[in-house]
């Protein structure tokens, strides 16, 4: 009789003479044994840090966990196994918890001197109970099929924010049929405007933009585009002034926009900045941009920058604690990440699409903040949206399944059981959402292993509205940066025309998510305090204070939990290939600002990614990504 | 209710306050946790090294496996915790993948500072999933039970090789019925004697040996006694002239037969060799045999002696590596097996079966390697076998069953579904093989773990072929040893009557495998390079090279996959008895060249163990073992 006990495999595991895991085959059910699974990277070697290996580990068991067609849900326990742990720095506790998805499952942490090989630092090893493989996933939701309720077109696009609207029109122009679902009852994705309070209690005139604020009128030729042919007003931003920077003292220091702040320069002008890189516009970015690798050299299968941590990497390069918490307020900023949680080529690969990180972090022209939208940048949806065809766009229809039975058509299937087939489906949700569509069959399980590898960091913005832009008077331009928090950036996002001011603060990463715990007065009155400090006048603000307006896209469900955008931990990109998300499979399409090559996670990029996935669908070349996807294999 | 969880205890256990396992009930399945097993000795005493500990931890776990009925491809999950591991040195691997036999389960590798108990080195734990313990197994071969198809006899012998027809002859001589089932389409078991091609192409006389090939007329006297009832002519092994010495180096070193050579003696005489012990015939079995308990000094329930590997034995002894070398040549060339991978008792106890190393290690009179047959040792069973009363001999007959389901007969089962009926067994299968048999009852727990602890090594014999003994004219003798191999000890297997002219080249352990591994080609020219280099000359080899001939008892089914004899690893013979493969149970006796005491592993072993399970069965004393079987528990 076959034994109950199957090994399993993943690719080059066959040879060794125990396996990565084995399968107990139950009644309806699976038990799952995991080896050790260390931070190795493909090629054997291991990052020198904890947290790479630990996220490189994680990441084998999160492949282990797809190949068995299991989910982090599924987990009974774990065993850690740390060498040299440090009781007083539990390196391993947030890269789990990223992991757990606040799933709790019994997990005993065992303290060891050496694991197998000299340089591992991190072993994890699991015991997994899951259903049986069912042929059709019970949690497939129950729809009814009924072929009468079918409607038919060309190309079926699942989302209606700026890469999924902008794709509409694509494949509209080019004489085929479509169909737009949205899940939510509004377009524009993670953009989201919302009308600020008039002085008389109204809310027309100005708007806070909870998601996505700026453009710029260089390098972002499609938003800019976009703004001419709707006649969205621009809004310059303001960079007339001082800069406030505040450091691990919580004190508050001014420098000119476009300078060092004193305390920096001194502190690290010898060590971080290369004299040749001296600042032109704003300080932190060179500090250790000129210490990066520029953009042309980060080649997105670099083994070496993937398996460590962007922390590990700069620790590599000697960087100094201010360097490091220069460092960490800009991924706060931009991702809401931490350095120690995504890998040092996701980040530096991300800023290279935005034109690298000086560009990025710039207001000035050309710069990732230099021009907001007036009408709040969902008028680029919304006014993409009244261009289509009546009948294209759905609300309220978040699409269940996508079947490819055969090779000809595609059936989408949304929440209320209607039926789309369609020759292709162009989706652009969100990686970290991806998982919340029933896919038949399963998506390719390097698509399943970047979609949960995939994840957001705590992001929320807190438009600060005021009566009168006090910092103004007080020569400062609004933007300031802090080593502390809550707050880690600030700008100023008042609209002149509109008569509006506001502060726009980033409540990212450990600091922002402590703040958003708070109750609410508590927790406005501490942002406030932190302004009072910042601009040095907690009198003005208390006076000129008005309201606080947050959107918490950590509930977002169709944002996957998250914003601006997924970032991805060590290993990913090395072993799934850089273009694993893009890639199509059958006749499926992918979309979205992640898989831009260019401007990644701004609207630049969404817009980018919409053209892109239409031209491919356009194109009809259906078929031919599956070969390379199946060669590369996990 | 009751509780799910029931302990698993062995003898001795059930004073402890833990279970050695325990066994968790489910729907036709059950979950075994096994606690960590130690290489402790019966006596709780733990050797020093780590080999042998791990060898007696794998048994402790093996004999919880047959004790919870389970097999070792049940096994999902090892955790090995091992003190002081040294990355450079894993020395567990090949011990737990002898253990495994190709099953690859989850495991994870813990280093430790220290286990439970001064001195033990290597602890190891499992979960074991398997079904419920069937009333009929399922694995049972699906055959017609007819009554109809019964024949009835008074004994049926499994197996018809040396042992087995022997027996039968024994037995239709003390007037009773016999059976004799062999499964292969032959004759002779572990004796295969093929035909050499001939000067013109064809095969007609002279052969090779495939397995055993020599016989003594000192003390092999049931060997000598058949050759000569069968008039079959015998060829005495050459000793004239020089041998040869690879050392370490690849060099090649003369000695003549009788000799040390110059490089060993030089290294080893004042540490390895007793001056009172120095060499009257061929040098290296004294080496180290002055140093071994002389063979009346062994015992069979020698604790310490047998909870040792081999090479942990040497290594106590101070053996230099040129010692220990030299014992590895044996071991390869007499089991395959490597010193480190089996029990010191068990080899000196194979030692003493032969008569001590020195009487088997030698070619001249009285030796293990003196005599061959000019027609083949196939001719003694082909002989014999003509020799039985037609009907007794059934070939292509591989014995599926043996069911016992009283005390007054038995039923053997063949694969054709054919039913025997008869009141005693002899069975003469390899230990090893047993498990391809299917018991009702199942074999004793003893026997089970006995013959599954039985393994062989690799062993192979490649005969290379010459038109002219060309080593005979550069005054050799043509037995050569190597420490590095492909083959590690090389014999003249010339027929000078039969013009035919023959290297045997035991090509054994990690060496051989290495080299069978060679894609034929390949494998056959590593091999001449070496006979080159032994006897100087690479162009006589080339020119007078016919074929290299070799068969794979690895892949032999019925002699359970290698050869000649399968050895034991440390803690078998001391826990289970040095008797307990021997021991009839019910109406079943074992037989083999195993079970014999003299000369175990050779022809003269077989022959003997068939007389004496004849006598067994003759004498009719059917039950007096079970007894002594029941007190001596596991």
């Amino acid at each position: 009789m076959a034994s109950r006990v199957q090994s399993l495999d993943l690719a080059n595991t066959s040879k060794v003479y125990h396996a990565p895991a084995t399968i107990v085959q139950g009644n309806n059910s699976r038990l799952i044994h995991v080896s050790g699974q260390v931070g190795t990277a493909k090629d054997g070697t291991v990052p020198a840090d904890y947290e790479s290996q630990i996220h490189l580990a994680l990441l084998h068991l999160r492949k282990i966990l797809i190949a068995a067609g299991a989910t982090v849900r599924d987990i009974a326990k774990l065993t850690l196994y740390i060498v040299n742990y440090d009781p007083a720095q539990r390196k391993h506790t947030r890269p789990i918890q990223r992991f757990l998805k606040g799933h709790r499952p019994a997990i005993t942490l065992v303290p060891v001197t050496q694991l197998a090989a000299p340089g591992w630092l991190f072993e994890v090893d699991a015991v997994i109970a899951c259903p049986e493989v069912p042929t059709v996933s019970p949690s497939a939701p129950t729809i009814n099929l009924q072929a009468s309720n079918s409607e038919v077109f060309d190309v079926a696009i699942i989302g209606a924010g700026l890469a999924g609207l902008t794709a509409a029109h694509e494949v509209l122009r080019a004489g085929l049929s479509c169909v737009v679902l949205e899940a939510r009852d509004r377009v524009g994705g993670k953009t989201f405007s919302q009308p600020l309070l008039s002085t008389d209690g109204g809310r027309e005139g100005g708007i806070a933009e909870m998601g996505a604020a700026w453009i710029n009128d260089v390098n972002q030729t499609k938003m800019i585009a976009l703004a001419q042919r709707y006649n969205l007003e621009l809004i310059e931003q303001n960079t007339d002034g001082n800069c406030v920077f505040q450091g691990f003292d919580g004190k508050a220091s001014t420098f000119p926009y476009g300078e060092l702040p004193q305390s920096l320069s001194r502190a690290n002008q010898m060590t971080l900045v290369r004299p040749s890189h001296l600042a032109r516009r704003r300080p932190h970015p060179r500090h250790v941009r000129s210490r990066l690798p520029s953009p042309g050299h980060v080649h997105p299968q670099d083994t070496a920058l993937d398996t460590m941590t962007f922390e590990a990497y700069l620790k590599s390069r000697d960087a100094s604690p201010t360097a490091l918490a220069t460092a960490r307020v800009w991924t706060r900023a931009m991702l809401g990440v931490e350095p120690a949680d995504m890998s040092a080529l996701f980040f530096l690969n991300y800023c290279r699409s935005g034109g690298g990180l000086l560009q990025m972090r710039s207001d000035r022209k050309g710069g990732g903040q230099h021009l907001r939208i007036r009408q709040g940048t969902q008028a680029f949806s919304e006014c993409m949206a009244a261009d289509l065809p009546a009948g294209v766009l759905r609300l309220k229809k978040p699409v269940a399944r996508v079947i490819q039975d055969g090779p000809s058509y595609v059936d989408v299937i949304d929440g209320d059981g209607a039926r789309y087939r369609v020759r292709k489906v162009i989706t652009t949700v969100p990686s970290p959402a991806l998982s919340q569509i029933h896919f038949t069959p399963r998506l390719h399980p390097v698509k399943e292993a970047w979609s949960q590898s995939a994840g957001y960091g705590f992001y929320t913005k807190a438009i600060v509205v005021f009566k009168e832009p006090f910092w103004i008077a007080k020569g400062f331009c609004g933007l300031a940066q802090s080593f502390v928090g809550p707050a880690s950036v600030i700008r100023d996002t008042s609209s002149p025309p509109d008569n509006k001011h506001a502060l726009t603060c980033f409540m990212s990463g450990p600091p922002g998510q402590a703040w958003a715990s708070l109750p609410e007065p508590e927790r406005n009155q501490q942002l406030l305090n932190q302004l009072g400090v910042l601009y040095s006048d907690m009198e003005a603000v208390d006076r000129n204070f008005v309201e606080v307006l947050k959107y918490d896209w950590t509930d977002d469900r169709w944002a996957g939990y998250g914003c601006p955008c997924a970032s991805l931990s060590p290993g990913v990109l090395d072993t799934l290939g850089s273009g694993a998300l893009r890639e199509p499979t059958g006749n499926l399409h992918f979309a979205g600002t992640e898989t831009a090559g260019d401007w990644k996670g701004y609207m630049e990029g969404a817009v980018r990614s919409g053209e892109r996935a239409a031209k491919e669908v356009i194109g009809g070349d259906f078929e031919h990504c599956s070969a390379a996807f199946v060669r590369k294999g996990m």
